[in-house]
C-alpha cells in the first residue's frame, strides 16, 4: 500500500495549475485539503452508518473517504460541497456542518511521522469533517463502489488496515468525535 | 427583568416530580438543561438567520431560545429533541447535531456571576447547540412568535438587551461558533 | 465488572445532601459530573502519556479516571479542580482548559444503553476533558495507584476491558481528541 | 487600513521560497497559516487577559495577535512554537494546546467577502487557536508593544475597528470559545 498512499483523488481543475508547476510546488510548500466522512444519521442526529469509497488502484483494492485540494479563490465549505459531489455524485445531498471548526486536522507527510498521516506526493493539511448525506450517492469512475458500514465495522482492523495514508485513523477519531466509537 | 430571568419553558412533565421535590430539589443540586438557536443555513451550511422566541412574561416582552431540562433515562438527543418540538412545534424538522458535543456549556446560577448567566429559580447547568430547522415554526402558546433575524442583528445591542437571564451572550457564542458574529 | 460499575469516587461532601436523599434523587433526576483524563504532554502540547487510576473494589481491580459530581452552587471549572486534586493530590498542578467545552459529553444509565456508558447507581450526565498536569500526583487512598501508560496502551483491548462503567471508550474519545489515537 | 491589511508578519525564513517565487504562488494557490490568541489564564484556567501585539506599518498603529506561515515538512504544533517565540520572544512560555483543532478557521481573502477576513497579498486559510502564556513576552522589533487586555476590553468597538484584516471577529470568537465574552 504505501506506494499508492495519496491524499484524495486526481484532480479536474488542477488545471487551474500546470501540472508540473503543482508538481514543483508540491515539494515547496504544504497544500490544503479538505476531507469528509459521509455518514448516515438518524432522526435524532445519531450516526448509524460510514460510508466508505472502495477504489481500484495500480492492481489494489483500498478504501478511503472523499478528500480534495482547496482551490485559491475557494471558501472551506466550496471545496468541502465541490469534492463531495465529485466522489458521491450530484444526488447524495450532504447537510454541511453549520461550523467551518473540523473534528480535526490530518497533517500528511511524504515520509513516515508519529502522526501516522502519509502522502507520498506531498504535505498535506487536511481539515477533516463528518458529514451526514441523506440522498443517493454514486460514487464517479475511478471509486468502485461506496459501502455503507456500521460504526462499529468501519473501526474493525480488517477495514482500517486497507486504509489509505493512514485514514483508518480519522475514520476512528471521526466517530469518537459524534460519541460512536465503542 | 431579573424576578423572571428563568431557563427555559414551564415543563409539562415535571410531574414527573411534583412541583414541591422539584423545588426543593432546586436548592439542592444543579440541574441539567438543553438549551438550542434554532437558525436558518444556506445550502452551503452557512448561517443566514438565527431564530429569537419572543415571549409574554408578567408584561414584559422578552426574547428568549428553546430550553428546558433532561429528565431522568432520557439521552441529551431525546431532551433536545422534545425541547424543540415543544417550543418550536411539529413541523420545525431540526437537523439534529450528529456531534453531542454543545458548542458552550452555560452556567446558570441564581446569583449574580462573572459568569453572566442568571436564573432566579435554580442552578443549572445548560449544554448549548446550534441547531438548523428546515420546516415551519409553530411556537406554542406561551411565545408570542419566533422571530428569524439576520446574524448581525441578533448579536446587536438592542435584541441581546431584551433576552432572559444572559442569553444574549449565549447567542454571540453560537453565531461565533459557526465563523457568523462579524 | 457490571455489580461495581460506578461514576466517579464516594464523594466526602455528599453530606451537602443526606445519603437517603441523594439516593431518592438518583432514581429522579440525572446528576452532573465531571470526568478528567490526566495527561502528561510534551513542549509542543503533544499527549505523550495517559493517567489511569487502579483501584481494589470489592475484590477486583479496576482502573478508572478521575470523575466525580458537580455540586450545587460550584461552577464546572472548581468542581473539575475539587475533583483533580481529591484524586491526584495537591501537588499534580493540572492545566485546566481555557475552554468550558468538553471534548465529549458521556451519559451514564443504570441500565445498558447503545451509547455503552453504565453506572449502576444512577443516571448521570458528564462532561470529559483532557487535563495535562505537570506536578507529581499522589492518589489518595481508595486507588491503589496512577498508572501512565503511552496512547497506544491505554486504548489496548487489555487495558480497556478493565475500565469501569466502560471508560474504555471514553479514554479513547479523549485521545482521538488530542490526535493521538492511532 | 485596506492597504496594509496582512496575514502575519514578515517571515524570515521565506527564503525557503526565493521572494518572487512565493509572490507567484500566493496568486495560485491558498496558502496555510497558524495564528494564536495570547492570554493570560487564572488558576482555574479561566482567561483573565488577552494579549495584543501594537505595530507601527506605514504610518498607521494596528493591532494584530501571533500569526504566520507553516512551511513544507513542519507541523502545524512547530509552527504555532516558531511564530509564538518570534512574535513573543523565548521568555514567554506558551502552553499549546494538547488538541490540535482550532478554535475557528478564518479564511483570508484578497478581495472582500462576506466572512470578512482579508489579506491583500494573498488568499490564506488560519487555523486559529487561544494559547495561555505563562512567561514574559518581549515583542520583537517590528511589534512596539504587547498590550494586555481585559476580555471586555479587547473586543471593544475602539480596539476592534484597530485589528488588521477584520482579526477583530477573530478575538471575539476566541473569547467565546473559552466562555469568556459578555
Amino acid at each position: 500500500m504505501a506506494g499508492m498512499a495519496t491524499v484524495g483523488t486526481p484532480d479536474p481543475n488542477s488545471g487551474w495549475l500546470a501540472d508540473d508547476e503543482l508538481e514543483a510546488i508540491r515539494r515547496r510548500l504544504p497544500l490544503i485539503y479538505v476531507e469528509a466522512v459521509p455518514v448516515r444519521v438518524d432522526g435524532l442526529g445519531r450516526v448509524t452508518e460510514v460510508g466508505l469509497l472502495l477504489r481500484a488502484s495500480e492492481g489494489e483494492l483500498t478504501r478511503t473517504i472523499v478528500s480534495g485540494r482547496v482551490m485559491h479563490g475557494e471558501t472551506i465549505r466550496e471545496a468541502l460541497f465541490r469534492h463531495l459531489e465529485k466522489d458521491l455524485g450530484p444526488m447524495a445531498f450532504p447537510q454541511l456542518p453549520a461550523s467551518p471548526v473540523p473534528f480535526t486536522v490530518a497533517e500528511y507527510f511524504p515520509w513516515p511521522t508519529e502522526g501516522g498521516y502519509l502522502d507520498t506526493r506531498q504535505h498535506a493539511v487536511a481539515l477533516a469533517f463528518v458529514v451526514p448525506v441523506t440522498g443517493t450517492c454514486e460514487p464517479r469512475q475511478d471509486a468502485l463502489e461506496l459501502t455503507w458500514l456500521r460504526p462499529a465495522e468501519a473501526v474493525s482492523d480488517e477495514i482500517t488496515a486497507d486504509m489509505e495514508g493512514g485514514r483508518g485513523a480519522l475514520v476512528k477519531a471521526a466517530l469518537a468525535s459524534v460519541g460512536a466509537l465503542a
